[in-house]
């Protein structure tokens, strides 16, 4: 192995993403410069991937560069937030160029995608590991938050909840090229598409937001139990795509939809008053986006079928279970 | 193992250290809301930790959750900035309630008496492994850099480096409770000190600093090097101390002062118009700080003993060689 840390940096990290005149300094010593924009807040995530783990092993590299910058950035689309800057703890077995070239392509290229400058990071020889940490802003006091939801709001959320996981067990069985309907779903697995714009337009419109990493159930029940509250899902109201029906029995799609992670899609509630304004902007997203229930009173997860109201038992996924 | 991610961050690090007003929003939703000072520039880095490569196998879990924060707040002090925030990346191989019971004690502990919060953060199951990033802030223009040395400043650096790797090689002989000058060394190899207030005084009177974490020669080379510059260091003005002199010969501990990793002292340069206002601030420090040498046009890392001048191969370490 002959590439040092500071060639593996200046090779593939350093270019960094797009120029932004906010980055006083970046990649290169002990810590970047960043310049804040008056009267806004600085929100913040980390994530951290693990081989086998959070993403298969035999997953591309570019994909894995694409991941661990999507789940960031969902953490951003979350909060209503615009992402900024990135950095990166990378650990990796063997410096090998070609891994590294296409993990930086995915991740570099995502983050380029949304705006993104990479600013600073460390690379380790160790097990396959990374964490990256984004930073980005909202005007002050905007974030959307979990703990706002209130008895009588809607719930809501952006795209197909469920394709993932289906893509996931897709690839699971070794169909790393299907065809037709399977293709999409394991596109949507591998590339996870971050909703930052909707995000930013809820803004003053949703009281509560959280996006679906580890299923659609689980990640309703945190939002509901931070905000103090429970919440009904409609099973009728939840959106199927063709393409999960395509390759699941109804039972095993709706399992998909409400216990499937890797999503990232924005669950998010809307209060009555602000429904038009709801309205009027979802109608420009490009993604669809599904009423699937309401907030209530009683704290817990419940179905709704045939107007009879029954306990959920929450699925998803802990990573210490 | 019984604990889930959300009971381990519940139990062992949702208290997140000193309370701060500006800390909108802490741990428990997709991402941290932070309030800037105005006027004022973030300055950010991370450090990835990884066992068997940044700590032995047989550290105590306390000394691991120290030594990942400070290592981060070392980069914090070359900056001259004020630390506030971090978040955590944590990957343990099983949820030992006593395993992270020290690490957090460690870690939280370390990070309250500087007054930082611990913000945000990721546990997963993997390899034992860490990322801290930390988030700070400077005035606006006046972080330190590594790039701004000038020929004929000079060259400084606090405390006692070498020191740090000598006790780890006492460490790695199995000296584990040694006594007199040996315990010293130990401990400056597992609880080093992050030079915070040193770096803020050096603040509009250093041209140019860094932390010395691989290596006084490699950190000091690297400091010239952005600067477009070489350095001189008078050997015979190393800062040889008392206890280094006890546990080695006068080669061998020459070998840990320029060459030994894990000290996180400061290596910085002062120009001579700076040098009153330089020399009434380090009157007031704990640490001693020592004058090693000079800024010179030449680039290169360059060695004077005797009034002669040679050049000085660089040592250090390299995560990747």
């Amino acid at each position: 192995m002959s590439l040092t840390e500071s060639d593996i940096i200046d090779r593939f990290f350093s270019a960094g993403g797009p120029k932004r005149a906010d980055v006083l300094l970046g990649i290169g010593d002990d810590a970047a410069i960043l310049g804040m924009p008056r009267d806004h807040d600085l929100v913040t995530s980390v994530d951290m991937l693990i081989q086998g783990r959070h993403f298969p092993e035999d997953m591309t590299a570019v994909d894995i560069g694409y991941r661990a910058m999507a789940v960031n950035l969902s953490d951003m689309a979350a909060m209503g937030a615009e992402p900024a800057w990135a950095t990166l703890a990378l650990s990796v077995p063997e410096a090998s160029e070609s891994w590294l070239s296409g993990f930086s392509t995915g991740l570099l290229g995502l983050a380029g995608l949304h705006g993104v400058a990479l600013v600073g990071g460390d690379t380790v020889k160790g097990p396959l590991a990374m964490s990256v940490q984004i930073m980005g802003f909202v005007p002050c006091g905007s974030a959307l938050r979990r703990d706002g939801a209130r008895p009588g709001d809607g719930v809501y959320v952006t795209g197909r909840p469920g394709e993932a996981a289906a893509g996931l067990a897709i690839w699971r069985r070794g169909l790393q090229e299907p065809q037709g309907p399977a293709a999409g779903l394991l596109r949507r697995f591998t590339r996870p598409e971050p909703r930052l714009a909707e995000g930013r337009d809820l803004r003053g419109i949703a009281s509560a937001c959280i996006d679906v990493s580890d299923g659609l159930a689980t990640d309703l029940g945190r939002l509901a139990r931070a905000s103090g509250a429970g919440a009904i899902i409609d099973l009728d109201a939840l959106p199927m795509s063709d393409a999960l029906s395509a390759v699941a029995d109804p039972i095993e799609a709706r399992s998909y939809v409400l216990g499937g992670g890797d999503d990232y899609e924005l669950c998010f509630t809307v209060p009555q008053w602000a429904l038009s304004d709801f309205e009027r902007c979802a109608s420009r997203w490009g993604c669809p986006v599904t009423a699937i229930g309401e907030i209530c009173e009683q704290q817990g997860l419940y179905a709704r079928i045939s107007d009879e109201i029954e306990a959920l038992e929450e699925g998803g996924f802990d990573h210490f279970r």
